[in-house]
């Protein structure tokens, strides 16, 4: 299944628990896009969230970010990886 | 040991092979600034890639990066993670 990276901006002062709590959210409807969230990574400073996860569509992604109630910014397919 | 994410933009239609490549060369370097890159991921659309490493620093992430050839145009601390 294709791997998108998505971003979000505007998360300043994010904690751990704040994040865990907006990925477990995710995690509890991602089968109704069947969607896989694998990993989020946050910078409390810059407001910056990223996410990976394995999606048959960035559409796919966007419309669970959106029903858990923290849209993505910006999502990209990563089709080439290191 | 802090993990960070950086960002290269304009890398538009980067290849499998251009990004292992590109890759092996903060490997082959890495050592010298105590950093260790983890993972990258591109978009060749939008020319956007990611690498999330272990560095003691930004400024070390930074520094191979430029060494290997191809700097970095953003680089966070990704201390919040999920």
């Amino acid at each position: 299944m294709p791997e998108f990276m998505d971003v979000h901006r505007g998360m300043h002062g994010i904690t751990p628990d704040g994040l865990k709590e907006a990925h477990q959210a995710d995690l509890d409807i991602q089968d109704q896009e069947g969607v896989v969230f694998k990993h989020a990574w946050a910078d409390p400073d810059s407001g910056l969230v990223w996410c990976i996860s394995e999606a048959p569509s960035a559409e796919a992604v966007r419309k669970v970010h959106e029903a858990s109630g923290h849209p993505a910014d910006e999502v990209y397919p990563v089709p080439v990886q290191a």
